[in-house]
């Protein structure tokens, strides 16, 4: 199948910009140095190709990611980076035989996570992002709370989520290293083998984890890509067609609207970009976007409209389309979604 | 079941507000002069509802809704209130019986409901808002366009999207009355029975339309709560749990993680609302946030999230659970998503 088949609006991957994004990570990053994080694309077609590339312990963010990855035969080391209540169906995923680590950071989530079947956790650490995670200081006590559930403590995980997007690259490496001060501290007295932390913005700079759950890099984003430091392509966009065009009338110049809106395009951070135009709006199937040559652009035109952050995106999406030149030469289920 | 049961994050309506609501609507808008949009809710069980108060032509969005909706025998008379190019797939719609009329605003979308077995239209007219539409004077040509291609021209369509926020009522109402101006010059070149306009926002001060296209007044959002003069009360919320709390520290407030974030949340209208407390951001999966009291909410509790969006909020979910009290009395699977 051609591209110009595809039903609008669709997500398309670039072939050669995801194999390359792919390529440098796993250079960087071999085997269990990088932990993909599977909410940024939601497919376990995606996380086969990470798999192929080496990498073969995964971070999920819902209890669906688990069961799936599981379920596709990639359970061999799947850490929840979140924190749990309810921990019935990770219980029946570990029962399945996959191997599943939970982060806690309470009391009530170590009760949860022995009560649900869980055997093994890690502690989440509060490393300055205010969201999860106990204090570093505190992360000992949780740690023997585990143990004395009868849970085996792998170590600590802790997210720079913060740091990750510090345009200036030094700026960037001397946060990752404030707070790896602070998940090192938590490591001395928890234990374990696992210091897990990072994302795209800081896999190269935070020499501190030993393992980094970066996501984001072999898809990519408007928002990732400004940071000019990371090698990463933009392989994402969302296919749209240009269902109608308003030519210019006195001062008001032309604008063109693209079946590409709310709907599918995570809009967190902000406004999808258009090469070649202006975005001004978009409304729930629709972006009006204002050409920067008005007469180049026809209605029927197929445009690629370039989301700000991915992960929400993709999860809109039920596949997404890999495509070599003109030629779909592989579709990726979005098989991850909900919860 | 009970409301304690579902596991988080999930979509819950008030069986209380969602009748109160519809039985406002029907009331005001009584059968045909309300032509329900149902992108708000994606749902053919919501518009059985809807049906069931008497209004029996809807509005669609998308391909997908039309076919759902005619799948579901709900095909009495719907409209999709987009231009589309590939029209094949709504041709077969209109085989199965199912009456389809579709907006059209240009040559190249006159032709391409032709081509596609699509026989009725109507003309979507510019009002205001800078997205689709062609001008009130050039109406009269596109409708002739379309009956030369053999099309039943049903009348005209026009919504005032700009206005329909607007906050002063008497302001929302001049405003209306300017946009459909516009759309009645253009019905009167173009022809046809139809004058199909509005939203939620304008349901009450559009009486120049004999159709509103409101859809978002059954579930409501917090956008849309803004408006005092609206009578609609917030149907929707997300239940989530909080999954983990940090103790206040020195300046710093108190501050707790509940499991909804921007993959169970529309956020182009920014942040949702948490009552009883102060959303500070949201992650994928998680909304950090301040409750008034801190010794009031425990890990483990369940919270109501109002989203600021409810249209592309609902797009992220499988299903909606209808409550009365504590007891989950209905289940609305949203399946009407995709494209």
């Amino acid at each position: 199948m051609t591209i110009d088949r595809l039903q609008t609006p669709a997500l398309v991957v670039e072939q050669s910009v995801l194999q390359e994004n792919l390529r440098l990570m796993s250079a960087a990053l071999p085997g269990a140095r990088l932990r993909p994080h599977v909410k940024a694309h939601k497919s376990t077609a995606l996380a086969k190709l990470q798999a192929a590339a080496g990498h073969h312990h995964f971070t999920c963010a819902t209890i669906r990611e688990v069961e799936g990855m599981a379920a596709a035969g990639l359970g061999e080391d799947l850490l929840l980076a979140n924190e749990v209540l309810d921990t019935t169906r990770l219980g029946l995923v570990v029962t399945s035989g996959a191997r599943v680590t939970v982060a806690v950071d309470s009391a009530a989530t170590v009760e949860a996570a022995s009560a649900g079947g869980i055997r093994e956790v890690v502690i989440d650490v509060n490393v300055g992002l205010p969201r999860c995670g106990c204090a570093p200081e505190d992360a000992g006590r949780i740690a023997d709370l585990a143990r004395a559930a009868g849970l085996d403590v792998r170590g600590v995980m802790g997210y720079e989520g913060h740091v990750v997007a510090v345009s200036d690259v030094d700026a960037r490496r001397a946060g990752a290293e404030e707070c790896m001060a602070r998940l090192l501290a938590a490591h001395e007295l928890a234990g374990g083998d696992i210091v897990s932390a990072g994302g795209t913005g800081t896999y190269a700079v935070n020499t501190w984890a030993n393992e980094i759950q970066a996501g984001s890099y072999v898809l990519m984003d408007t928002a990732y890509s400004a940071l000019s430091d990371l090698p990463f392509g933009p392989a994402l966009t969302v296919l749209g067609t240009v269902i109608s065009t308003t030519a210019p009338a006195g001062d008001i110049p032309g604008w063109a609207v693209v079946d590409v809106g709310l709907k599918s395009l995570g809009m967190d951070h902000g406004n999808p970009t258009i090469p070649g135009g202006t975005v001004w709006f978009c409304s729930d199937e629709h972006t009006t976007w204002q050409p920067d040559e008005f007469g180049a652009v026809r209605v029927g035109d197929r445009v690629r409209v370039l989301p700000a952050h991915v992960d929400p995106t993709v999860a809109l999406h039920e596949r997404m389309y890999v495509v070599d030149g003109e030629d779909v030469v592989d579709t990726l289920p979005v098989d991850l979604r909900g919860w």
